[in-house]
């Protein structure tokens, strides 16, 4: 992977500086690879980018939805209600699903996502408080 | 869940109009209800909203991150490109880890997080192109 992320810097130096410019025996072997490999190189690294980019925010946003699930489960706690709502987990699904829907994204896939964050909303939970349950 | 609404409807009503007005019959026994769980249920409504809106905002971006790894896919097979990348997911992974612990979110499912969703490009994949894999 090092080698590989060395190759992509040289592709993007070499977009620029494709010259008979002596930059050393090991630089031009570099070069000499990276011209076969340059445009998909350069491709791939912004498309990577792109999903890095995405998966940073999709991480933070996780984060805050945690805090929040956090303070609804304290909030039930406090008040005695239920930590279980079955109803507002329907609706949770229902909505998402079309949400995704209209984004082009498989409704299925939307709906196992939510699973799988409420699957950790309670592992949390009943890490935090015993044997409870809310989806938030 | 439409009669929970309602009465959160209400308890934001009466939050303002707190009077002796009468709103008839069943405006006011709606009211009695409303009265004794109006600020838990406003705050719960609260951190619902927030919920959603990360919910929804999730969504947008997973579908966006969708249609990248599509791209990745077809860059990967125009080019003859493996599609599977284990030093590229280490890097992943590594990455979103030290993310999540800056977020304070647990590291471990931002692990788990990626390779759920690791998990459905390869089924997108798989799906489109045969029995190809890339995590993007």
């Amino acid at each position: 992977m090092a080698r590989d992320a060395w190759r992509l810097k040289v592709a993007n130096v070499t977009s620029w500086h494709r010259s008979d410019r002596s930059f050393g025996r090991r630089r031009r072997r570099l070069t000499r690879v990276a011209r076969v490999e340059e445009p998909v190189a350069i491709e791939l690294r912004r498309l990577r980018d792109s999903i890095d980019n995405m998966d940073a925010a999709l991480v933070h946003l996780l984060a805050e939805r945690f805090k929040i699930t956090k303070e609804v489960g304290e909030l039930k706690r406090r008040h005695g209600l239920p930590p279980a709502d079955p109803a507002r987990e329907a609706q949770q699904i229902a909505r998402l699903r079309s949400l995704a829907s209209e984004a082009k994204l498989d409704p299925e896939f939307a709906e196992k996502f939510l699973t799988f964050v409420v699957a950790e909303v309670v592992r949390h939970h009943e890490a935090a408080l015993g044997s409870t349950r809310s989806a938030g």
